[in-house]
């Protein structure tokens, strides 16, 4: 561990040094949903490419349909080595209502407050200081030695925008990209104290259903009562798709979802989750959803069936006594574990068409589908960042979920057959897309410390 | 009967005179939504109150807010003669689109058909055809002798533009308009060969339900799970409002509501309905609704509860995985016999927030209601209205009811105290509202004819 420790204590006495380069990113105002930004986007773009040649990688700034993406490559000496693809991006929100800031969003600034001093500035903990704490590390082995692993780096400008040319961008560097694990510094901590492993990615199926009765819209006093009405079919298939117990009807719902490991359960479960805070925040006070199970579980590690849309009728103001030709809703299923998309959706298109009453027909509409994402629990490399993740902070890192899906994960699995690992430094109160974003110095200085830790721990 | 022989060949010789008349109204522009044809909707009213004024009657044009409403009075000779209040009204639809018209919509012609004369234009249907009738029969009366009835006349000129005016007017002038019966002539006949008397008007409850969860509209993948979703709650409020056998499940929503007495029951079932040719019409098959009833009876004589409009999420095109802060329903309730529209709309309130979860609040909002109406089947003036109309059709009149509600009949029996005899010569191909517009000669003759013989029977 002797070169480890040479590595951390490069990266304390660096440290000033790094936060200049950080400051200097955040005032490029690298805003990719605004064309009136477009150069400053490219600018990032080399300014990142610049750096990293500097620390000795192959870099090269790619032209895209949008914005570039930067890819850059060093070996390790060592024969052997692990390869791994960190991804980060280098694209920010834009910085309005710009009257909120209380300084300008892109002239960084550190500030003292009762919890540490935090960096402030547009973009700081979405994506660049994340993003920034991995190229420290790497500055700080390069300066005391050689890096530990292979190391492909991939920074795409257009994360907020919903990664328009990614994808066609990775099936055509396929070759060029694929590692043995991708990293990912984009989530966050549990608490300012406690890191977090994202592990878990839930999976989505989303499928819009348009029922139609009649012909045309009807009277409801000329042929209420004879005529079928699709709003009240559509309402059945609703109500029915769930039971008593909160859980989900759908034959073969539940096939491929499996119970925590047990320590895995008895951590979330001692975990100081707030649930009546969390819920309380929204103006809630008690979960909905399946019974037994907790918020944690439900949020991580159990998969949902929700409407997030219905629209049929009359609906402005005051009344009409139509009887609509038709009614449509958007369902949402989140998905865990091995659940197979292609499957719910069948089944449920299945059990909308059992539900359908003479006279009325069916139109479905697939909006997407992805697989979940599961880390496996027993993964050498997860093993490893665990252990290196103790070390750094003194607390075991949480295993968490993430109820939401993160694209890019999805196709380093499945077009680059890649698990990815998803370690981050963000903390709740980042105000990330808000005004005052901000990152603290502590998530600055011990992300960097402990992707030395994990990278050293992944080529050991 | 051998006066009442003498209106009869009165109104026959009469016939071309009487259509004189009518093509004559028919060429006022009488448009009530317009304010392009204000003038001309003064000039059918003053039209009007001349005519009845060269038949005797003491008649005025009387201002509202809106257009006004014209109010006529002639006493019967006899004393003890029974008092009709006869309602109708000489505005008229716009005639867009004019390129449809085969001739000038106020431009009234007779056309030869291959079932008979029609006379072409403009609300000759809808209601000037059919309130001439009533005219004609009283033209007869004076010509050969007196009337038989005390008669009021009650014509507006807003009908068609929802008669905003009228409730006011009826207030103000209770002690003139209050009769024994009310008389109303703008409804169908059964068929070209068998006429009809409206009984039934089904009653109306209009709610409309917000369901409210959380106090934002939330991100499925942050909160899908543990937050509750107002569009599934509403969904379930909507599936349980039926059961499996298509009846409401509202406790005492059946309260009120008789059986046929077996006589209606028996026309009903042998009347030649075609139910095929109904549902096929709008592109429907077999009734929905409650089981072992008849599509007649289901939109007559049942009540029924419908889902008008729902709306709750992200609505656009694409999905979103939103769950929603809250979603919304409108409801209406159908009424017949004697359901009690305040008991209902509580017993619907009731049922709502017994199904709302924790965590969700409901509102809501009355959008009206209103009895349903019912003239008995036992009444006098019905029994001798259809033994007239037997009289001139050669056919028993069926007791029809109505799906929809007519206001008017409604203000005259809960302000002023009095049943409605509604029969009108409206056949269902007489296009009303539409293009070409038409009335059967015959349904004008023989109408004129059978007001004369309702008028004589009312007064024996």
């Amino acid at each position: 561990m002797a070169s480890l420790d040479k590595v951390l204590d490069k990266i304390d006495a660096n440290l000033d040094a790094s936060l200049g380069r950080l400051f200097k990113l955040i005032s490029i105002k690298s805003v990719s949903t605004d064309p009136a930004f477009k150069a400053d986007c490219a600018e990032a773009a080399l300014w990142v490419a610049d750096e990293l040649k500097g620390l000795g990688f192959e870099a090269s700034v790619r032209p895209t349909e949008g914005h570039a993406v930067v890819v850059a490559e060093a070996k390790a000496s060592r024969p052997n080595a692990p390869h791994v693809l960190f991804y980060g991006h280098y694209d920010v929100q834009p910085a309005d209502p710009l009257d909120l800031w209380e300084t300008p969003p892109f002239e960084p600034r550190l500030a003292n407050t009762p919890t540490g001093k935090q960096i402030i500035g547009r973009g700081v903990a979405d994506d660049k200081g994340q993003f920034m704490t991995f190229v420290e590390a790497l500055r700080a082995f390069k300066e005391t030695g050689e890096l530990p692993c292979n190391v492909t780096i991939l920074l795409e400008g257009e994360e907020e925008t919903g990664s328009p040319s990614l994808p066609d961008f990775l099936a055509k560097n396929k070759d060029e990209l694929k590692a043995d694990l991708a990293l990912v510094c984009d989530t966050s901590m549990w608490d300012r104290k406690t890191p977090a492993i994202t592990t878990m990615l839930r999976g989505l199926v989303l499928e819009e259903v348009v029922i139609h009765g009649a012909d045309r819209d009807l009277h409801s006093g000329m042929f209420g009562g004879p005529a079928i009405n699709p709003i009240h079919v559509l309402a059945r298939i609703i109500a029915d798709l769930h039971d008593d117990q909160g859980r989900v009807t759908l034959p073969g719902f539940y096939d491929g979802v499996a119970e925590l490991p047990p320590d895995i359960a008895d951590q979330w479960r001692h975990l100081p989750f707030n649930e009546k805070a969390f819920l309380g925040d929204v103006g809630l006070s008690v979960p909905a959803g399946e019974h037994g199970r907790s918020t944690l579980e439900m949020l991580w590690s159990r998969p949902t069936c929700d409407v997030n849309g219905i629209i049929g009728g009359y609906t402005a103001k005051g009344s009409k006594t139509v009887l609509p030709a038709e009614a449509s809703a958007k369902f949402s299923f989140r998905l865990v574990g091995n659940q197979d998309p292609d499957k719910i959706a069948a089944a449920f298109r299945d059990f909308v068409r059992a539900r359908l009453p003479a006279d009325c027909h069916v139109e479905f509409i697939s909006h997407g589908a992805s697989n979940a994402l599961q880390l496996p629990f027993a993964s050498d490399a997860l093993t490893r960042a665990r252990v290196a993740l103790k070390e750094e902070w003194g607390q075991e890192a949480v295993l968490a979920g993430c109820g939401g899906s993160i694209p890019i994960v999805g196709s380093f699995k499945h077009d680059l057959g890649m698990d990815t690992l998803m370690i981050g430094f963000g903390l709740e109160d980042d105000r990330i897309h808000s005004p005052n974003e901000k990152y603290d110095l502590s998530s600055f200085h011990k992300g960097t410390r402990s992707w030395a830790r994990v990278l050293s721990a992944l080529a050991q």
